[in-house]
């Protein structure tokens, strides 16, 4: 039952653990149901753990819903529909401004640091240069940190495994939460920039988005009383989920200028359920956040926006290079490909190990978590400043058009220590913002400028820091972290292919970038398309496929993506697509325990509470027998958070009769519109006294007369499949029928 | 019953019948099931109709699947994994060396022909000329027409419908007749290149994938001995709907050289049913088919493909021309698309109007197919000979690069009739291949190069031959001429907006394709990605993006999209995603009809045949009854198709016991294998003789004993989601229980 707490604790078998709570979670009891803690549960459950509801998805066809649809007028759906864009566009344009203001922060903050830095090297105080550096950093993680730990922890991370978990049915308590969204804006957009720690924040974005689609969602937040009357119609979780995936496309666009990419992502990586209507206002809100992002490029290209100035739509534009397809390029690629799906799935492997150590580091409190940061932010500060004192300083070549040595913000050929005409390749590497070194190490027709050595070291130690840096109490992504040492990785097996190949190493370097991807993402075409959009090289496509294709099978082999691991990790009971084999020789029988509690029609006050207060169950089948009708026969499914609904409203009867139309006249859908997440109607909030106990409550009109199915003889696969096919939480489930339908006990 | 066949011929009002159809198809008789015509119906029908049946996408999980499913060994599962990427690989390549044929030959042919007409004209033999233009034409419009008229009529028109509606449950029959890649490879890649008739051939290539996918997914062909054991496993319709959606992709790869919109195209138009595991596999086909194109294209570069040159990955390369997004631009091409999107959805009400008039003229025979076939030749013939000679010559600019006038195969300034020093903007359009045209009209820093009059009136030309061309009876696409009257209306409109827009007038051609595609196709993602592909100009995506959103918002007020509109003309029962919301007032009994017919768990073979004789279901509820269960009770789904091999079989037995294990080690999983549509065993094959009428079969074999089933009260939006979602054809259905389930009769 609180299995699913024991989140990040389990560090023994977590393999066969989640298979075995993959049943229970699904089928727990005879009544079919994907279960989860229910709200009353959770109280129970100590404050570190982590509980975890389901979403209804499902629409529930009661007689109050049947009515209230019946009553709609034309304007009112015309309301809805006209809603339903409007949020798309709110969506858009909001993740546009952020990752506008985000980007701005952070060229501007990191420029300032690396600025002062550049100045005491350039008068020779060193110590003060690394002083000024790390403090800096310190700072910036220090604040970050302290913002995550105390007031929304679940800021914390990506956020895209979250919103995985999500959109698949999961309702981990705190993500939706609107203090959540404040710390991410905060912590991405200026606090959280001291981006030599490698892991901007990209990512986070995308939860950005996340959180303003679903605090519209969630129809205002009625803890600062901002809720309106006409958002009623979203009240439920099939528009929240809608939104949430726009949200999750309008984030990666914002991140990486990629609006087609951005729809895939949410298509291939976040989405469990997808209609092509959802796909067009999807892209709808990608194309706002395009122009957003548009219109601020423009203004800010005249210099207004400080130190944030260049930059178009194309991140990294790689198209002055040629692209060639000899047999050896080939090859290489392909070597390339295999080895980068190897360290991609590495990858993965060693965030897990560290995501572990972590989360016992965490649980400590938030000092522990502030201290966590404090210490990797030193350790960067440290391989950043330090490590470039190794480098060799080579002489400026003639023939390039960027200053060199350069002391401005951004850009190659970062003077250090060197002596004037020199440049440190190390530090234009290390002592960068992320997109300037990402730059860097894609500029085409400077095979040359950087050591082997330097890259080698680079890789190495951006591939550690990328490791070590995800997980600790920031809002962080990983995508960033994953091209930089990609692209790093990609440029030395790009000077080693030197003599064979053709293909220029700033490709090689996105190749790499490409292929450590895959290994750890394990996206096909979304990769493809975001790659494409932030390099503008369709020439390279074909290669650019041949190398996730090789990196994804490659990391495949060993393990599952990295999202995919970490919503394991988090212990989110995460529903794949497909049946896994064993349930191929299970019937939906097999997986039925304990005795089967159901409702009559007309029911007494009391042994709904009595069902409610001992039970978990979510869902409960509602029998109609005589005098009601002439045999026992099923009326529907009822959802414990209606029954809630209903047993405030207090609508009861002295007698056994039907008194479902009193009860609609006095009681309206919107009564049993579902709040966000944990805020509905409690058991503990209930007042019901002993004589109500013994009176009676129709149950007729909340029970949803239209619910899904199976017969004991289906098999546990297809019963599995029909659940995540129609995102279902609860399945009525027929008992093998001896002289009569028995739902009722054992 | 009948009602799917009177194809086209239903003139009066498509719009209901199709409304009050969509109730009987899906919901039939007492089983709900997804009724189309059945096997033993279709001979009923006259030869011109088109007999439709259901796919059976769902998992047969009887007894004998099972058996067979647990013996099998890892290294048969290594084998079938193994077997699906080499398909999937094999169909990349064919469709890659298919799409290269194709072109090389097109260039070739119509190339000669240009050579010749213009040879014709510099001699001044005028009449001489249009004869060998108007002769190539015909004699290759007129092979093509009798291809498809006498071998193979389903490969007439573009493919997309008819692939559209089999990914969405619906066989109809010849689609996948070798025959039918026959006649699309031969009438595509050589005979059809009377480029000039406008239609050009583009999206035949994803029907020959398409075919090429279902001949591999029948496990070969019957007919012509090309059938292999190994490929056993692979007779399902849910194996061969993958291959066949892999297909989908590679063919519109192929034609754009656009792997990615190719995967999306196949994503958001094609296929009805999707999983995580298909995109990865189609992304692979299409990643196969663009390494074949590239390998080619690098081979070609050196001259050895004949009059097929140059032309790179990219087809219409704009990159050059500097995209500007000031307020007077973004105006401007709102309009654009509020008009092209009018224009849009103008082209495919005509489409409509007048595929339902060829479709009276095609009835008539082979004969009056090919009459039209070339009275629309000759009609193109002369338009594109006869305009250009209304058009004033041009003194060539003296600025450009190109030759001017060309009187080479390809490229801009067409000579035709003007002195030296000048060229004919007209036929610089109309005496091109389409490649060229579409060139021209895209082509940037070139905006007085073409007369506004003469846009319009090849604007106005293409419109109409457009229209006019779809539906006559050779492999023709629609993509095309959509694009060249699109490109044609944009660059049109470019020129008049010219004083106010900085936008080059090339970049306004492309988005006048984008706004026509959107206002016909309907599509967003996979348009915007296959136009990027096309053009190479990612600083475009936000306005292309804007332009199709507003062009599909446009046309969606006024039809639907071109190729649901076919489908819906064919009268193929295309099941939509989403429940039309009649459907909400209605619950599954209200659309029940006539008497269930029930088997015993073992049955009298008479009754089973006389079930099979007087009904057209294809699937019946078996029933468990005394002495085999205590009380009767559902013991699952048995089909039509299992039902007929298993007579054939005659493992029949005198007395009414169970049989099963006997009949279980004399048949096998494979024996059940669905052969192609229209191949398995018919009822007139049975030789039944009386005594063994009066025999017992078990059925539990081959009883699906996971069916799904839905209770009578859900509502039938609800039922039909169910339907869509699972890609069921037939789902059991439980009557109002009273006193015991009654799933008999009445």
């Amino acid at each position: 039952m609180d299995r699913e707490n024991k989140v990040l604790n389990d560090d023994d078998d977590i393999e066969s653990y989640s298979e075995k709570d993959m049943d229970e979670r699904i089928y727990s009891q005879p009544l079919l149901t994907k279960r989860r803690n229910t709200t009353s549960q959770i109280a129970i459950v100590g404050a570190n753990a982590c509980p975890v509801e389901s979403l209804d998805y499902e629409i529930i066809e009661n007689e109050l819903f049947k009515q209230d649809w019946r009553s709609r007028k034309t304007i009112q759906i015309f309301q809805y529909v006209l809603l339903k864009w409007a949020f798309a566009l709110i969506i858009g344009l909001f993740t546009g401004l952020v990752g506008i203001f985000n980007n701005i922060a952070v060229e501007n903050i990191s420029g300032f640091k690396l600025l002062m830095t550049t100045g005491l090297m350039l008068k020779h105080q060193y110590y003060k240069a690394f002083a000024a550096l790390a403090g800096c950093n310190l700072a910036l993680a220090a604040a970050a940190a302290a913002l995550c730990a105390y007031i929304a922890p679940a800021a914390a991370g990506s956020g895209i495994p979250e919103v995985k978990a999500y959109l698949n049915g999961v309702d981990a308590h705190s993500i939706l939460a609107p203090s959540t969204l404040f710390v991410k804006v905060n912590g991405i957009g200026s606090l959280n920039i001291f981006s030599n720690l490698l892991l901007l924040v990209i990512f986070t974005l995308a939860s950005c988005a996340f959180d303003t689609a679903s605090l519209i969602g969630q129809g205002g937040s009625r803890k600062y009383h901002l809720t309106w009357k006409w958002l009623r119609y979203f009240k439920n979780d099939r528009d929240r989920r809608d939104l949430i995936t726009c949200g999750a496309a309008a984030g990666v666009a914002s991140a990486f200028r990629a609006p087609v990419g951005g729809v895939l992502f949410a298509l291939e990586e976040a989405a469990s359920w997808w209609r092509s209507a959802l796909l067009w206002r999807t892209f709808f809100t990608t194309a706002v956040v395009a122009m957003v992002l548009r219109v601020f490029i423009q203004l800010c290209s005249t210099g207004t926006c400080g130190l944030f100035g260049e930059g178009g739509l194309i991140m990294y534009d790689v198209s002055a290079a040629k692209v060639s397809y000899s047999v050896p390029d080939i090859l290489a690629v392909i070597l390339l490909g295999v080895i980068g799906g190897i360290f991609g799935s590495l990858y993965n492997y060693l965030v897990d190990k560290v995501l572990r150590t972590y989360s016992l580091i965490n649980e400590k409190g938030p000092a522990a978590k502030i201290l966590l940061v404090v210490t990797i932010s030193l350790l960067t500060s440290i391989c950043s400043y330090g490590l470039p004192w190794f480098a060799t300083c080579i002489p400026c070549p003639t023939d390039v058009s960027s200053r060199c040595p350069n002391i401005d913000v951004s850009g190659n050929y970062k003077s250090f220590q060197c002596p004037p005409n020199h440049y440190n390749d190390m530090a234009s590497l290390f002592l960068n913002t992320n997109d300037d070194a990402i730059r860097n190490l894609l500029s085409t027709s400077t095979s040359k400028e950087f050591h082997l050595s330097t890259l080698f070291i680079f890789f190495c130690a951006v591939y550690c820091l990328g490791i070590i840096t995800y997980g600790i109490a920031i809002p962080s992504g990983l995508f960033i972290p994953v091209i930089l040492a990609g692209a790093g990785y990609g440029r030395l097996v790009g000077r080693l292919f030197e003599p064979i190949t053709k293909l220029d190493v700033g490709l090689f370097g996105l190749l790499g970038a490409a292929s450590f991807l895959g290994g750890t993402m394990r996206m096909t075409v979304s990769l493809c398309v975001i790659l494409l959009e932030l390099t503008n090289d369709l020439l390279m496509l074909p290669l650019v496929m041949l190398v996730l294709l090789i990196s994804k099978t490659m990391g495949d082999m060993f393990n599952h993506g990295v999202y995919d691991q970490i919503v394991k990790l988090k212990g989110l009971p995460y529903m794949e697509a497909h049946a896994e084999p064993y349930m191929k020789h299970l019937v939906a029988r097999d997986i039925v325990s304990g005795p089967l509690i159901t409702f009559s029609g007309v029911e007494k006050v009391g042994n709904i509470v009595h069902a409610l207060k001992t039970t978990g169950h979510n869902g409960f089948p509602v029998i109609d027998e005589p005098p009601f009708a002439d045999s026992p026969e099923l009326c529907g499914l009822v959802l414990r958070s209606h029954l809630l609904v209903l047993l405030k409203g207090k609508i009861f009867s002295k007698d056994r009769v039907l008194a479902g139309d009193e009860l609609v006249r006095r009681i309206f859908s919107f009564d049993f519109a579902k709040a966000g997440s944990g805020k509905g109607v409690k058991l503990e909030d209930l007042d019901i006294e002993d004589e109500e106990m013994e009176m009676y409550v129709d149950l007729h009109p909340i029970t949803n007369a239209s619910p899904y199915t199976v017969v004991e003889t289906m098999s546990l696969a297809k019963a599995a499949v029909l659940f995540r096919q129609l995102g279902l939480r609860t399945c009525a489930w027929y008992q093998r029928v001896r002289g009569g339908l028995q739902l009722s006990e054992s």
